[in-house]
């Protein structure tokens, strides 16, 4: 099977290698359709390691994908050869104790696509549980399914910020994930959503939604513009998108008294944090950590069209132009948001 | 002060009455612009009661109202003369256990407008305490202003179901509040609402939203239609907002396991539950009294457009046409949602 | 292997089996040790059937136990062979959507112990999934370990009520079932536990705890009484653990404001409810069925003793009088709380 | 009147000071009982201010307090001269934004004794809200009811924390807010608590209570400790009450996948977060300002039997002697838990 493999740290091939074509009796083989570029992808191609996820040995890359069912194993219900799918990229042991609770996201045992020594999908098929694959609806194409992954860190986030219907939200960074949140967190029950980012391409994007306000705190402080929103009310909700170290220190003073600040961003070090800020608003501060039960909600979202992912999908790109396709992310150029890679362009 | 006076059991009168003129130091008084005629204002209209609270003495009618604050007591920040408001029609006791709490709607000790023996608010000015009474943003009309208060009833109903974004909902009943609840559902996160009624005027009326699913059960089962929408799971939440005795034998049926009932309507007697439908599916179960906490949401929401209630307003009537848009609420015609009456109609 | 069979309704026979010998990769083999004696059990055997569950061929009853660990699979980890363990009686579909869920009791794939036509442990060995089955920490004895299941039914209507510390609470019915449930109130938070029976001995035996107090409805009123416990405010939250219909007329008048009501016992018929009473105070409803994730918890629990479960221990009968002791059960002792099957009286 | 004056920082005096003396409508008057000494008592006396909150004028100190109904406004109910009290020492304003939620702990206008400018308690008589006056239950003593306050600290974080029953908690911390927050965690459902202190007296003081297990970190790892006794899944919430910035770097380690964090102590200034430990585990962290509604929880623990505050009151001194006992006070002995003075000892 072809597949794009990053060899080691800042080397990328399109080659040949052997991975597994059968599914077991709970799997399907999926024919792989599209698969996004993920911020992970880049950061393991620039920097072959993100914390203690060391890339050791050539790994094929990509978690962000939608395909085909090509084959099912002998139990599986409710999904069959030719469906349009999407696929959740973490593998939980079912029977742990996290999974037991329904929190097999934070199971220690999961195995996740393209997180070392884990192989992902950028390579023509794929063997995946069944019940971690998710059908298309008919009004979601193979490219918005390539898209529910990252959306679905936003769906999480949403939901663990226990939205009440019409609170005010405040999104700080308004990179791919940042603007996801800032989706869900609108679709969620938010009546407006103010992000902020240092970048006015990003910000331009996002504004484009309904009900998004664009803050730079280059030139507007943030939280004189909560305040200025909510009558020095403070917002219902922040969520932290940006990982930015220098974003803790004014957090809480964006929430209202009793408020949650949402935790999604991965900051590069330990932080500074005010904790007394937090405790005399008695802030909830909740963490993410990817996702779990979010797929066919998020599906479920995209399908009746009060979420749209398709103004975020920047460019796409052939097979075999993946490594191109690598390289422009690894630009990080401000007005892009995502990039795809079109696996299988004959079939729409 | 003009009032639209409820005599008795079935006799309405427009006639002058004393009420209070002077707030106190924490109130303001309103002239009242425009009022929406409620179910229970004709309920009272044509019974003369509802359950223990009985019509004993001339009434004013009317609780669904906004107005223009023309004086502020001595307390009162954050509200200044000339404001467009609307008010929360119950006053609780704040030092109160419940109020403490913050379940001031169930605080026993509450006074309601239009419920025996508290006056209404047809009638040209009103005191109320500042506390219970909300600014309108400029993008809010006064007739929308005035449908705060029913969709009030809807926005607390969405929060008891803890939606969780992206869920399915059931709405049982498309008369006002089934529409409220609908288009509270939607805004606070739900993907789609399946609303079910007998009447196909309502349908047609709750239909022309984007996401809701109209289900006439005479002609469809609805307990079929939910399992086809979701796939054989069910809905994550179903409301029950008709009051229909018979609804309760199949509520159950429509929800997935662990999934949430929420009760809104008042059915006129004790009714038939079939428990073990419940628990077998672990169902919660949520009950709605009135609202608390909502109304700044609900114009966060309004505001934002997020929720459109303009197409819900059928028809407006002028204070001398109080009593024929009375007589006109009583025939309870399908296709009339709301009907209001305009106190001031020269101010816009 | 010998088994206790229930051949058909009413008709209990000691005899050989055939059942499965040998775990699967990720069971365990446990020689059982003590089998508690179930309502449902006895109603199996006096009636041939539970709802829609008929016993149509021979089945082996019992489904509270405790027991040895005599063989473990390859992929077994953490259970290790002569580990006394306690074991939870029914296995979901791990990868159903309501397992992913953490809700795994309600998956509509559960296949339960004792249920037809699932056999139960009432006889020498079982095989089991080892994520069902749990150490009992060495202060636990075999008998308190064939206790963790009904009290798991208790812990998990406790875990549902969410608890506030120092709540007050009622429980409705003083059986087996409601006295855990009680016990596991108190234990999970609250500062006493109104327990209502109409038998003085149930309630005399409940009384023993300190913290629970008894009404006898045929001598006191229990509304009258929850009020005098509470100021006229009500109790937190109110357990119904009898099934009796004639209950649900009451219930909610029990609660205070904004209180939850946990219903766990299943009623033989609809009941009538009055859904008015329920929402005039906001009632919460939640519903029990079984239990999910309660087990460690339980353990947890008894283990440091604050939990005390022996005085509910009857009687125990050697595997060859388990007819007699069934015979017991099914009188219906007002004072007979559990009688217990020693499997291997040898080993202690 | 005669109080304990904090002239200026480090200067007490017993003298006699002008202070209100007719209760209010909504107020009652109360005869001080006894009044504990709190640390931010000690505090402003050693220090002179607490952060933002400076004494700049003479300020009688005592928050935590007891007493006699000495007479009643005319709108009090369920209050009667002669009832024995405790009183909780914030009072807010009951129509703000944060009171109606439930939330008047946070609301930025609570007036809070002993807090610059706001008078304390320890004088002969004081005024006070009735809505904030608690009678006490008659097992409970006037030392007790003196020790509500600090123990509310406890039950709010405890609340916070929605322990689910059986859970397994860590308090870092053994000073007396951490042995309150045990306390409450072990009422509020915990099987057992882990408490951390560099202290050996005061984990012998917290120690004697049945289901908590001391750890001196100085000489065991606390990580280790909670592994050993969690079976390597870690605790089910930690509660974070020494202050101490150091604690926040491991704080996360001790919680299980999904497990809470509650922050009770306030560090004297930023701490170093490790962020990405809390996302890896998908921690929910709450914090705790004071507390709302559980002076009554509280009270019916500690008349129940089920909480004993007793062994931690060290010792009580006359009023005379009040400047005495802040001067022991203030040396911080280890084995100091609770100092009291008695005001009323005529009274018991």
């Amino acid at each position: 099977m072809r597949a794009l493999v990053l060899e080691r740290k800042g080397e990328l091939r399109l080659r040949d290698i052997d991975l597994p074509q059968d599914p077991g009796p709970d799997d399907v083989r999926i024919k792989v359709h599209t698969v996004g570029i993920c911020g992970s992808d880049v950061h393991y191609y620039t920097h072959g390691a993100i914390g203690d996820y060391v890339v050791r040995a050539p790994m094929v890359l990509g978690h962000e994908g939608s395909g085909i069912i090509e084959a099912v194993g002998q139990n599986v219900q409710g999904l069959a050869v030719g469906d349009r799918v999407c696929m959740e990229p973490g593998i939980p042991d079912l029977s742990s104790r996290a999974s037991k609770l329904g929190i097999y996201n934070v199971d220690p045992a999961v195995s996740f696509w393209a997180t070392p020594p884990v192989h992902g999908i950028l390579t023509s098929h794929v063997i995946h549980p069944a019940a971690f694959t998710y059908k298309l609806p008919r009004s979601v194409s193979f490219a918005e399914g390539a898209m529910v992954e990252p959306f679905a860190v936003g769906m999480h986030a949403a939901a663990r910020a226990r939205i009440t219907p019409g609170d005010v939200a405040v999104v700080i960074g308004a990179g791919t994930i940042g603007i996801m949140v800032a989706l869900a967190a609108l679709a969620g029950g938010c009546s407006r959503v103010i992000i902020s980012d240092i970048s006015d391409a990003k910000l331009k994007i996002a504004a484009q939604y309904d009900g998004i306000i664009p803050v730079n705190p280059k030139t507007d402080d943030l939280v004189s513009a909560v305040n200025r929103e909510t009558g020095n009310w403070g917002a219902d909700v922040a969520f932290e998108a940006s990982g930015a170290p220098q974003v803790f220190e004014t957090i809480f003073k964006t929430v209202r008294p009793g408020g949650a600040v949402v935790l999604v961003g991965l900051p590069p070090k330990a932080v500074e944090l005010d904790v007394n800020a937090a405790i005399a608003r008695e802030v909830r501060i909740e963490t993410v950590f990817r996702y779990a039960n979010v797929f066919d909600r998020a599906l479920a979202l995209i399908a009746s069209g009060r979420v749209n992912l398709k103004p975020l999908i920047t460019r796409s790109y052939g097979f075999d132009q993946s490594i191109e396709a690598f390289k422009r992310a690894a630009e990080g150029r401000p007005a892009d948001i995502k990039l795809q890679i079109l696996m299988t362009p004959e079939v729409t």
